[in-house]
């Protein structure tokens, strides 16, 4: 595979991820610099699932930097209706693009698409595999807000299912910070996880309630538990109830906690704490479009003026 | 809400509505002189429902303007389907764009999405609400074509629903048109609408058949009466059948009767219409192109560049 | 009809054929000369039926042009589901883009649509009618790898439906190609595409088998055996059988054999294939761009600018 896939929030260094944020802080502080740097440049869309966010943001980061997407459409009009492999699709696709995202459901699949593409290719997304521009972004807001170092997070919610919260952590080993995972039993972080997080050296405490921890916290980073998970109703709707965070929760925190959440949210976070200062999950969606800047920059590198 | 969102056509004073028409005319003149001018600017597209004149022509007029889109797709390849709320999706959108067109089939979305975001909206239409920007190409079509000063105006058809036909009528009590509105008494204007009309000093005739009125009509503004609304099929066929136009019935109009329509048409208008000097209908579409790159201007005003 | 429409390749003389694949040889040669040629022209992009290739061929190609496109998106997703005519449907693109592309499930469509619209429309792709531009990148690609004179080509899979070979067959009798054709005697090319091929001199030959005829091809150009011709499924699972070329079987041809296939591929073509210096296909996807600028550039000629 080529270096310049990126596939997977693990294989970043700390130098690599510090790389990334600082050309996305210059590009957030001067967006016009990069207005036309990469004009001519295609960047191939492959969604093969929904998404908005990511798939929007990708599209304003290409744009922004003066290029534009060439894109598959939704998956159903494609296609691989009619049974194309994606190694297949993925092939022709290079093409048409100087760069490739792929977002599909199936865990590996950016993996091996890789295999066949010599453009670069970023994974937005691979079931419930990885999505490193999301864990870039994630680490780019909790820097513009908390600092990376000496930081104490609590990670809340779905946390066996979430490949953003898996990804996160992985690249937090980087920075030493103190992760604490919140959640029911049923949905802790897959010990395999936890496995690997001791690997890295991270220190890893698991809470069943937010309550305890959450005056020591400079980040809690909320995820959505999906109803899906619970063949009960009544028991998904208590459980759900016990990791909702609303402004009055939020009383017992440090004034400076910074809150986040990858979107979509359902009601994990009540409204009220959206105009507070804690908030930061709507500027952590708008950090994708600099985050996404900066990685494609990187990735199209100079050779495509 | 900002003064710069555009949500209903009640909010546009006279001066206002000259502005927009004003610059669609000069755009339309030299549409060269503005091709590069939101060079830059990014238009988001938040359409929660089909549609296909008013999404390809705001795409085109920001591209004819030197910008580009970022389009959130169709509604089912979105995180709607995951149920996040408006607001939130809205507010995300607003981080990737410079403005936001929403089309939305909930009445009152977009005034509600216009207290979230701080860059200018349009609203595309809201369920049985408003759609001001193609209000505004309706106006520029018949300045174009018959002048908006001593307009007698029939509108014809669906008047119950038709958000269009409010929209239009609210609009031209600011150039005191004499306004006749032809249609089967089930399908009679809104009473609540006859009244506002009236509180703005129109004069509203009602019509239920259009012989007697045609030779007296400067413009003829028709629109579809839909299936779903009669429960007998028979009775469709029957009502529909009385407000259908063809190029013999318009041999009792003047030669410079002016015949629009919103499209789509399904068979109120005769394909022998098509060919006569009366048809104004594809030049209406094509007039949002013009009428949309003058709005966008006037929103994005100079500071994008 | 206006001159400039593309809707089948039967119009295309060999002086027309050769000044594309000239252009878009020129334009392979050296992309960068044409990356502003187009700035500020618009390609509307109608496609009624489903494609990945074809729609992100004709969006790269015309971006590469320093263009832009108008997408009506998906056929459900349009005014198109309210009954709308395509004659309708065209002429109002028509005023929002200077180019039009048409995909479209039902035959004759594309003649049809041209009457109705004042700037040049490409088919592609009219149901079991033509789509020229794939003629085009075939003609194109056989040009690169084997040369156009003195061909010899065999054509194999589904010559009964498929309108990429009836298309491409049409255009060879330009070159004076010798012409294989080989299909099971169900799927046999139809007899009046044969009483046409005769008629422009053409020499046909069938075959049911590639055996004896692939140490003396140049080309094979493979094409897909759907499943739902076969009432049974044993009975399609034996004929695809013996249509599917591996890299075995390409022993007994020549080294410098070309196979061509116009994807997407279900496993007529062994994946041991692809590595070989035979497999022209992924190229043959990516000449697509190539020679849809050149078509393009032709059409939208210098007025644009």
């Amino acid at each position: 595979m080529r270096q310049d896939h990126l596939v997977t929030s693990k294989q970043l260094s700390r130098a690599d991820v510090e790389a990334v944020l600082d050309r996305a802080a210059e590009i957030d502080a001067d967006p016009g610099a990069v207005a036309d740097r990469h004009a001519g440049s295609l960047l191939g869309l492959l969604f093969f699932e929904p998404s908005t966010r990511t798939k929007m943001s990708f599209e304003a980061a290409i744009k922004r930097l003066g290029g534009d997407t060439v894109d598959m459409g939704a998956v159903d009009a494609s296609s691989v209706t009619k049974g194309e492999s994606l190694a297949d699709t993925v092939r022709v696709a290079a093409g048409y693009a100087d760069a490739l995202v792929l977002r599909h459901p199936r865990q590996g699949a950016a993996t091996m698409a890789g295999e066949f593409v010599n453009v670069p290719l970023i994974n937005a997304g691979d079931g419930a595999g990885h999505h490193p521009s999301q864990t870039l972004l994630d680490l780019y807001t909790i820097q513009e807000n908390a600092g990376l170092d000496d930081l104490t997070i609590g990670i809340m919610g779905d946390l066996k299912y979430g490949r953003t919260v898996h990804s996160l952590s992985y690249a937090l080993t980087n920075f030493e910070a103190d992760q604490h995972f919140i959640s029911p039993e049923s949905l802790q972080l897959p010990r395999e996880v936890v496995y690997d997080l001791h690997l890295e050296g991270a220190t890893v405490r698991e809470h069943e309630g937010y309550e305890a921890i959450l005056p020591s916290l400079d980040v809690l980073y909320v995820t959505r538990i999906q109803r899906e998970r619970f063949p009960d109703e009544n028991e998904y709707q208590q459980v759900a109830g016990e990791y909702r965070i609303d402004a009055d929760a939020l009383e017992a925190a440090e004034d400076d906690l910074t809150v986040m959440h990858p979107l979509p949210r359902v009601d994990e976070i009540a409204p009220d704490v959206d105009d507070t200062d804690h908030a930061a999950y709507f500027e952590q969606a708008h950090n994708g479009v600099p985050v996404r800047m900066a990685l494609l920059d990187m990735l199209l590198g100079d050779g495509d003026e």
